[in-house]
């Protein structure tokens, strides 16, 4: 039997083409993604979507209110999503959600301990991202050191390995993996600010680094081909 | 004004003590609970009257149902609590819960950024506990590491420190310390798997651990007097 991954499946196109990456490497996919009040909740349906394309073995979806925590344009509806704005990799953006990750991965890292699995995999990215801290391979590298002593597997010895597939990768790069991978991005939702019909904005970080990546991978993106 | 800390308040007689060291070192408290799914769930009105009690500032409960993952006695109806075992640290007993002190620092971690707050306290303890890994100033180091790399705060250099002040304390010196600071542990509860009546099993580790630090300290369970 294969081993199992629990890869965390946003509904967006990176963590769609990461986890095409563990079933290509020979995992049994087990996805895990969080209704966390995110203002982009519809995602939550492309995840669905995505793991259906996938075939996965099992998508747990959680809730956690991260709403009632707040500081990010993503969880509070006190702050706007930036648009059009210049994006400085070396400045940390309103949408940067505070400590999202490490709750994602702790969940995944408990998930993982009671499937008997050792792999996690995350569709990070250090290159084309939004200047989030934990996007980064230090914070990774971190959490797997964490790992080792948090969990009774990791205490009897069973490291944990964080898979980041994507993190060295352009937004272009990991498009034409996933295209090479057969993936259909038109299922995915990158926009973190969809409109009531459910449309890309077009305009925020998200939507811009997603058009810049389909231009420079010479592609067209199919959930701009359909809206248009 | 007073620097806040996030405190992790389970409504147990070790996080009510740790919250009133916080309390006694100045800080103004914000408590932080979770309704986890645990079967103990009683212990989160045990949470409110003692965040009453301590007259913290604020006190936030998020719902992350851990039962979805299971894996531990305390999350999943098909593991029984030990009752009457042996208590061998050395052995991870069956209640301990994959990832959760992981999984509520790194909530605390993420609460405490927006708040402003530098410090987050935790009434773990390595002495009279029940062999869990998350529990151990090792783990609680390396969870302070990665702090420094999963935020904004911490990528500016606000290091996050996680206050342990029972960690290594006997049982019967927490409920000295508690007692010298006027808690009424009446208030508490520590029982993993009450009756239908809210009383103690006086079976599981937990209800034995009280009992006997009660009894080590040369003092009477206020919660047992009330049941008795």
């Amino acid at each position: 039997m294969a081993s199992r991954a629990v890869v965390l499946l946003s509904g967006g196109l990176d963590s769609y083409t990461a986890a095409a990456v563990a079933k290509r490497d020979g995992f049994t996919v087990c996805a895990l993604s969080f209704n966390y009040g995110q203002r982009h909740v519809r995602e939550l349906d492309a995840s669905r979507a995505v793991a259906d394309a996938l075939g996965v073995e099992q998508h747990l979806e959680l809730d956690l209110d991260l709403t009632k925590i707040g500081g990010s344009a993503l969880t509070s509806s006190r702050i706007e999503v930036p648009k059009d704005q210049p994006i400085d990799p070396t400045v940390i953006p309103s949408t940067y959600v505070p400590a999202r990750n490490t709750i994602f991965l702790s969940v995944a890292m408990g998930w993982a301990e009671v499937l008997g699995a050792s792999d996690i995999f995350i569709g990070v990215n250090a290159l084309d991202y939004s200047g989030y801290p934990d996007c980064r391979p230090e914070f990774i590298y971190a959490f797997e050191q964490l790992a080792r002593l948090a969990t009774k597997a990791g205490v009897e010895g069973g490291a944990l390995t964080v898979h980041t597939p994507l993190i060295a990768l352009s937004k272009a790069e990991i498009i034409r993996l996933g295209l090479s991978l057969g993936l259909n991005y038109g299922l995915t939702l990158s926009c973190y600010d969809p409109g009531i019909d459910d449309r890309p904005c077009g305009h925020c970080d998200s939507c811009r680094l997603r058009a810049a990546g389909f231009a420079e991978a010479s592609a067209s993106d199919p959930l701009i081909r359909a809206a248009g």
